[in-house]
């Protein structure tokens, strides 16, 4: 197998979710399954996950479909996919968690495939910060490193989130993680006290808002979010942020300040399509086509 | 008197303000006073508003200073000046009032001097809809109206509300508001059902997340807000905000959409020096070449 342009390492599950528009069940999620299926429109994606042996054959057809590296994805035998139920009834910025089975999940040990050690670009979806250590100390040292993380490590192993955040190029995170991990409640403040724990750039992402992004001598960019008139389910909104993202930087093959600049138009174009079904499915039937004249409608929106 | 590009009418007030950066009472405030300093910075305003014998002198000064023509403001003999008291302990975006005086302001029936009445553009800034529309009445026709409302206005008197968003052109409002006066939770949909009701723009300001217009044939555009580290004062930065915004469309002396994604970034910069110190301290030492420089900034930040 070719290296793929980026290794992405998080979960993969099987969603229930609740929202104004109805109850779905046993849909395809997980971070980096919405990251993948977002980053495969503008480049080539590897993941390394687990899933059990539940998890159904027309899944991995989709994202075989997609072009997605699948060499990384391990299925346990006799396992069970990892399952989570949430509903957003009362406000779409937040998830209200009702049920979390880990299953194969809670023993995932990521192993990088040999083919992968040598991508350009490692993802490390929003899995425990050890665990993201673990795929850095195992893929090759130019890799460029963009993390994701969640609350649930801000509060509970700070240590070795610092870590990551020492390690990592980018870290992506919403705006209540940045103000919960500095402390601070005016974002651009927090946003430039990330930079001293370590990376590059800080990209802080906000939602229905928008985005920012935070890098070295005082770089500061924004872009609005895409006018989307009807979410349907949010879940995956961020992870195909992120893949629009670092798809872009994967493509463009640098770093800089402008490549970021765009790379976040990219990540705003690929979030709006995720919302506006449930699961990954809007993405089922969008065409290259339609992403690219989107993107060409909001830079003209905002430039 | 020449005429002025745009007539600005709205209150003047002495405001006593509350931050976490301190007290401090008596300063200059007043919707039409935010306004005008901000947008005497790029075009002509004269303002019509109301004070009492009591308003310092030195206010007076300051505005004359700006080139700010004072025609239209009256000073009452024996009359009290306005004044409000609030705070903003826990929430920058949200004023907690703890004291209103409206003494002069009470009876406040606004009359345009006829130099005023032929100004390409009206500004109506925060005062109650049916004063609105009696300065649309004494308005020549041809001019391009502009308002600006408040939650009071939406709950209490939204019949003649919205015989003012009628009658105007562009109608700014912040998110709050526009979820509130049309019911509608998801902000695109609800700033894009805003042009039912006859304005051929509505923008819709978020604080520290930028700005939004909707306009007709689909017209969107959005800025982030200029990054400001330390607030110090948010009062008036919706006020400051239209000066920048409504001084630019009075300088180029057209209302195509290009011009109105110009003028959200001129608002986004007149706002952000606004929130650095207290009542609008902060344009007193501001020289026109820092704010085009900081435009310039913005722009590099964002394009």
């Amino acid at each position: 197998m070719a290296t793929p342009k980026i290794t992405a390492v998080g979960s993969v599950g099987l969603d229930t979710i609740i929202t104004p528009s109805g109850k779905r069940e046993e849909l395809l999620g997980g971070s980096v399954v919405h990251f993948a299926v977002s980053a495969s429109f503008l480049t080539k994606v590897g993941i390394v996950g687990v899933a059990g042996a539940d998890f159904p054959e027309e899944h991995i057809l989709f994202m075989k479909d997609r072009k997605i590296d699948l060499e990384g994805l391990e299925l346990v035998e006799n396992g069970k996919t990892f399952r989570w139920t949430g509903s957003y009834l009362e406000d779409f910025n937040m998830a209200k968690t009702h049920c979390t089975d880990l299953n194969v999940f809670a023993d995932f040990q990521p192993e990088i495939p040999d083919d992968y050690k040598t991508s350009p670009i490692v993802f490390l979806a929003n899995i425990a910060p050890a665990l993201q250590l673990h795929v850095i100390d195992q893929m090759n040292e130019t890799s460029y490193r963009i993390c994701d993380t969640m609350n649930l490590w801000i509060d509970n192993t700070r240590e070795e989130l610092c870590k990551v955040f020492e390690a990592v190029n980018i870290a992506i995170m919403n705006d209540g993680e940045v103000r919960s991990f500095t402390g601070i409640d005016n974002l651009i403040k927090a946003g430039r006290r990330m930079l001293e724990y370590g990376m590059d750039y800080c990209v802080v992402k906000k939602g229905e808002h928008g985005a920012m992004a935070f890098g070295k001598n005082n770089f500061f960019t924004a872009v609005p979010a895409y006018p989307v008139d009807e979410v349907i389910d949010p879940t995956g909104a961020g992870d195909s942020f992120a893949g629009g993202f670092v798809g872009y930087i994967a493509e463009k093959g640098d770093h800089k300040p402008e490549t970021i600049k765009k790379a976040l138009r990219w990540g705003s174009v690929m979030g709006s399509f995720n919302v506006t079904d449930f699961s990954c499915d809007r993405f089922r039937d969008t065409k290259p086509e339609e992403i690219k004249a989107r993107l060409v409608e909001f830079e003209n929106m905002i430039g």
